[in-house]
């Protein structure tokens, strides 16, 4: 999606601004890792800057094509890596309006009011989308509505083209993939090691194994800015409980570890593991939960429904004598929640799998997604989630991000 | 700042509404980490969130406090540790509206207008701040003003209130500042066991004591969001660079190791190493560079102005011989930058040293500042930076949060 929009961008972009009756997308962001911004400016380094995507003129394609502003002169050269048309700080005058609007709200107003101007955006309807301080924000659609052009949400559109992935972002989620099966790896080998459950002379808890996790996430240069899972027993069965770091952990118990780091993107796994013998109902819902996975990664291709998949999966645990959304909407024993979601610059994006989506619960070429059936017993005080995160290609999944046993025991692994 | 806010922070809220002339401050965020929620709510583990801190009655104590609304239910004991009156998903509507507007922008705009008509605060002017996506703040301001509530920017305001750190905020500094200072310590331990800059059999680099640095940021807990500063040579003498991981260190250059870590808050800290007898200019610049960091901690004290210290700063390099942005404006050798920054929920907050600063301009008791003076000679090629991270009391420093050596040679740390 560098340089000039390639074709499916181009297109999507031309559908959704089509539909809001917008003339271009505006996107702004404190840095170039913004959500919204990341996907078309790339890694680059760059701090507060901002992306004007014109609506692309049907057949003239000597159109107006995207527009990149930034505002720190020593970030020229990482600008360029863009290939867009830029916007400079000279041309902005950012030095002027600094000097002469120092409060954030008013530089902004000025700022973008000038872009605009320079855009040769005709005047009318913006999208707007990326993340400034939300007072900022209303400030400057204030100034732009008196210059002219008038700002509406354009989140919905911007996760629209940010749903197919390109190769570098692809690469992207493979590299933070890679650290997270290690991550896994490591917590499977430290609890092979501790066969009753005592590690290096003391019991081992939940904290000690998240900094395991902690060393091994660093070492691959990946963060956690979400935190992770790692819930054994009765906080695994709580849906939303990270684990408690004082948890003692126990034989018999199931451990759920549902890891989400990110590097320049995210990736997501889930395994569950038991230490010795698990029970009888643990035993048979991990075989239920790794049935449920494979029903998902058969039937997920392009063109398919989320839907389509997350029903699926709801039949085989029916059929199994679990309790479903679909069987028990809002239930909280059995398989309780939704099979999967897009993964990317952010954790959670399209395609969706709510029964209410529109096209953006389409999978296609090119998603990268996670899916995670789970079984959940609050009561007994057990739950198993298994989840892998999957490239989706013309046929089905064109690569497994995350080739990991799944199986409860971790001398297996 | 929990629960009631405390008379300070009541009369600066009193104060900021007032010049404003708005109501209420109504302050958004995606979670309670929102650098503007976080230092109302505390480290409370809440997702999306929005507080309402409405005008301090004067003469009326019975007035209507501070209103924290939270969106997802199982967060209910979280969200009452801040001790505020909550608006609650249920009184909100939280889960109706979710399925009749899926739409974040459409949802969010339903949902606060619901909190204002249930605040009893009186229609009007409100200053916005916390962060959502901009399209999103644009949508939801427009239903606001539709429904009789009018957003202004409120950051200015909610960064006056941040200024004066609590107790609480103090110690989440200091952990911060705990890594920052045990990590100073590792590079400086590395450098001096690499004698001739070999380390473990290879040249060392840049990329390697960045490991190194990560590894104890990690240990303690501590994430660098905004990465850091490793630069060596000709690479600390150019602002802004964050220093090449390839590069390989050389004996009898500057090093300059800029670390500026987040737990629940940032700290900063940055040394200069040279190993290997340093050049006379290098060695005559840090004694220069350690004279100003003096003269700057002796001056800090509650009631003098950033400013005042960033003069008597220039002075004393320009008694050295050295330029300044005081002597010569926009000079890129010499003393080349701004003294120093308040630190906190992020990086840099008030109080501001900027020449043209109001009240956010004047040192306070319970400020905690970051104070670097430097010298820089891109033409030669190096650098010297110091800095450390001080709280106020009333009569001036009251704590060194990076109790380090200053000292070039990493062999006497």
């Amino acid at each position: 999606m560098r340089g000039a929009l390639d074709s499916h961008t181009d297109e999507v972009l031309a559908r959704e601004l089509a539909d809001r009756g917008c003339e271009a997308l505006l996107i702004v962001g404190a840095s170039g890792r913004d959500p919204d911004l990341a996907p078309f400016v790339g890694p680059a380094h760059l701090s507060r800057a901002f992306l004007l995507l014109p609506r692309p003129a049907a057949g003239s394609p000597g159109g107006r094509g995207p527009l990149l502003g930034y505002l720190t002169p020593m970030e020229r050269g990482e600008a360029a890596k863009s290939g867009f048309e830029l916007l400079t700080p000279q041309q902005l005058e950012v030095e002027r309006l600094l000097r002469e609007r120092p409060e954030p709200a008013s530089f902004w107003s000025a700022l973008l009011v000038r872009a605009m101007e320079l855009s040769g955006v005709p005047r009318g309807r913006l999208g707007l989308a990326g993340h400034l301080g939300a007072g900022h924000a209303v400030a400057f659609a204030g100034a732009l509505e008196a210059a002219g052009w008038s700002l509406v949400d354009g989140h919905e559109a911007v996760r629209q083209l940010r749903k197919r992935k390109r190769a570098e972002e692809v690469a992207a989620i493979r590299e933070a993939a890679r650290g997270t099966v290690a991550a896994m790896r490591r917590v499977a080998e430290v609890l092979a090691e501790a066969g009753d459950l005592r590690w290096r002379g003391e019991p081992l808890t939940v904290g000690r194994l998240r900094r395991e996790v902690f060393r091994v996430i660093a070492d691959h240069g990946l963060e956690q800015p979400e935190s992770n899972i790692i819930a054994p027993g009765e906080e695994g069965a709580a849906p939303h409980s990270m684990g408690t770091d004082s948890r003692v952990l126990r034989t018999g118990e199931s451990l759920i570890v549902d890891l989400f780091p990110r590097g320049w993107m995210f990736a997501d796994c889930t395994r569950t593991f038991c230490v010795c013998e698990p029970p009888e109902a643990l035993a048979a819902a991990h075989a239920a939960v790794a049935g449920a996975l494979a029903i998902a990664r058969l039937g997920a291709r392009p063109g398919v429904r989320g839907f389509d998949l997350q029903e699926a999966v709801c039949r085989h645990f029916q059929d199994l004598g679990h309790p479903t959304p679909v069987s028990h909407p809002g239930t909280e024993t059995g398989y309780v929640h939704n099979l999967g979601h897009g993964v990317g610059h952010e954790l959670h994006e399209y395609p969706s799998f709510r029964k209410e989506a529109g096209a953006e619960g389409v999978l296609g070429e090119g998603d990268v997604i996670a899916v995670e059936p789970g079984l959940y017993d609050p009561e007994a005080g057990w739950a198993v989630r298994l989840e892998d995160l999957l490239v989706l290609g013309p046929e089905g999944i064109a690569e497994d991000l995350t080739p990991l046993p799944y199986d409860l025991d971790p001398r297996v692994w």
